[in-house]
């Protein structure tokens, strides 16, 4: 079965194609800058040449009909006819509390996304545009919807519900959601593959760390808690996010400052985090570059990055009563061995032990960098959220 | 040596004389409601009976008076003259990044800390009438003072620092400072002495919890992290205080409910905590009573207190890379049995072994809860602000 799994953004669209008999891509690709005159198309069929194409493309009808268009097209293309596609899946952020888990879109499913927009104004509205294109360009195929926070559903409430008034909870649904959800169900089932134990006997922390971050304590095969809130800026620091503060912080600087609502929020999420205390970037790749060569703002926020995961690990260790193993994932977590190496040696105690050779070692697989002899695993997972989505759509069609 | 402490609140003021050749209480006592035409006296000589009284008393001068006389009064009184009173120590709460230790009162202190009010809007105003005060009603008599923050000011950038633009640090000294620091000074030296090892050995995580609630990382012998931040609002779960939460909750909120600034702080700062999730009471002895009784609010508000007490001390122990002893003081601290029980049960994997029998017996002294075996120690310390108040005014008096 071919599955085509989307997610949309406000001015973009990425997408996959996945043959599910062997779980291979066919082709993948991105347009960006929707909306606007100089839109930008790159498609990347898996056996071709990448196509590179900048037009208008005004909405994500448009859009979606271009990569139908690519993907049949008679010499980039993979597909002979778009009747190929049996199901499209997307990424949806925000499911609040009604979506436990993926499912097949129907209207009452569009009409509740709707409504989660309030939790998600800037991300759920292109999912919905996403879904009503595919509805328009492949009329009848089947869609499937898995949302970032369905994961995270199983937390308890000490976990999920903030210590402030309760009415806060019933009238605006405040509470913690947490995000991330498909990369850290798929990388804690892979862990439990690669240590070998059912993933219901490990007490997993799971760190997702690109330039958003979240890590979660998975604890009989569920999130038991993570750091990501009611939206994603709490918790770990992240690129340009502040993560954990004060919340009086808030108050006092809007104050200070002259600040309105959408400004400070601005700020905590768009200027903050790495790119602040550096002053040179939310990229770890240049802030370890720059802190080789001895920039105190980079090693700064360095430490800083790396002294608050490792405060987190600590606590979603006390949270389930132990830890069997560390997973790291995601763009700074897959590729960054100094940023492991800085987590890692700090909390020996728990009885990490990093391997130094397995840690600096380059690979896309899912693996051990602890020793053998660590009585807590770590472990380096690529994520693949899209082949999740994938595989739940294929779940849901089939069924 | 005679020293009167003093801790002034915007409406109150409370006293203990000491005599320091035993550091004895010779009397305590507070005045309530000043300002307000039934201010109350409450005056507590140790070995006389109490005296109250209700009288007019519109400000902090007239409060110190009344208390000069209460202590030299004939009936009343513990001192034949006020001249027996040598040094004043004067509690106050920030010192921000001026003041690492006690120090005596002199032109230029008093002019630092009226330059941190707007650190401490509601705090260091009283603090400074009552050094005023003093030095109307008490003329040449030196004065110290001590501060909730002198303490934590040895901690680390990495833990005081905040990801967010540093231009709020320099323009506006936006960082953790940490509160109840005397309080933490005081109960990991006392630790330290009951176990029997010097403090700069140990690695010990203290717990002040009462009303305001705070944790501290003590590495060293110093404080290298603590859960109150710029304000005493950040960290644990209080009374009527949220503690940490997503900082994107306070702008949402203001939207929402259309909340001013003012407004979302009373809200956190005031009816949030055990308060807001029990909807019973801001006070433990409350909660556990309803929690006994089968109310399903308070085991949720008491679930996650301890919860989010049980995730610190493992953030604390992954901050310092392990653990030897947590100490519990302050009014949930010293009386809850059941809140120590329900924190170290959490924690048994860290080699916390409590030692029931310990923990349900009631004293008035420093002491032992976990096992003899247990790896971690666990204590519970009454804590002391005023002695070490006392003799830190002593200290400085006598160099």
């Amino acid at each position: 079965m071919i599955i085509l799994v989307m997610n949309a953004g406000s001015s973009s669209l990425k997408y996959q194609l996945y043959n599910m008999k062997d779980e291979s891509v066919l082709a993948q690709g991105r347009v960006e800058r929707i909306g606007m005159d100089s839109s930008i198309v790159t498609h990347e069929p898996t056996d071709k040449p990448e196509v590179r194409q900048v037009s208008e493309i005004l909405d994500h009808n448009t859009a979606v009909r271009r990569v139908i268009d690519l993907l049949t097209h008679s010499e980039h293309g993979v597909l002979k006819s778009m009747d190929q596609i049996k199901a499209v899946g997307h990424r949806v952020v925000h499911g609040g509390e009604s979506f436990q888990q993926s499912t097949l879109v129907t209207p009452e499913v569009k009409l509740e996304i709707r409504k989660l927009i309030d939790l998600a104004p800037l991300h759920n509205p292109p999912a919905l545009m996403g879904i009503l294109a595919v509805e328009t360009n492949l009329p009848g195929v089947p869609q499937s919807v898995v949302f970032d926070t369905a994961f995270h559903q199983s937390m308890p409430q000490e976990s999920y519900l903030y210590p402030i008034p309760m009415v806060l909870y019933r009238r605006h649904k405040i509470r913690r959601y947490g995000f991330h959800g498909t990369s850290h169900d798929y990388v804690s089932n892979k862990a439990a593959e690669v240590i070998g134990k059912p993933l219901e006997e490990l007490k997993l922390v799971t760190c997702h760390i690109g330039n958003g971050a979240s890590c979660t304590a998975i604890l009989d095969g569920k999130s038991f808690d993570t750091s990501m809130g009611l939206t994603p800026l709490e918790g770990l620091m992240m690129g340009t996010r502040s993560g954990d503060l004060d919340p009086a912080i808030v108050p006092f600087t809007m104050n200070k400052e002259e600040l309105t609502l959408s400004e400070v929020s601005s700020m905590l999420n768009k200027h903050s985090g790495l790119q602040a205390i550096s002053g040179i970037s939310s990229d770890m790749r240049e802030i370890t570059d720059a802190m080789k060569e001895g920039d105190k703002h980079a090693k700064l926020a360095f430490d800083m990055y790396t002294y608050r995961l490792r405060k987190y690990i600590g606590a979603y260790a006390a949270a389930m009563n132990g830890i069997d193993a560390i997973v790291f994932t995601a763009g700074v977590g897959e590729n960054s061995s100094i940023v492991r190496q800085a987590v890692c040696e700090g909390i020996t105690f728990l009885g990490v032990e990093l391997d130094h050779a397995r840690n600096d070692q380059r690979s896309k697989e899912a693996r051990f960098i602890s020793t053998d002899a660590s009585r807590v695993k770590v472990l380096v997972v690529p994520t693949n959220e899209e082949l999740l989505i994938a595989r739940d759509t294929y779940r849901l069609v089939k069924a």
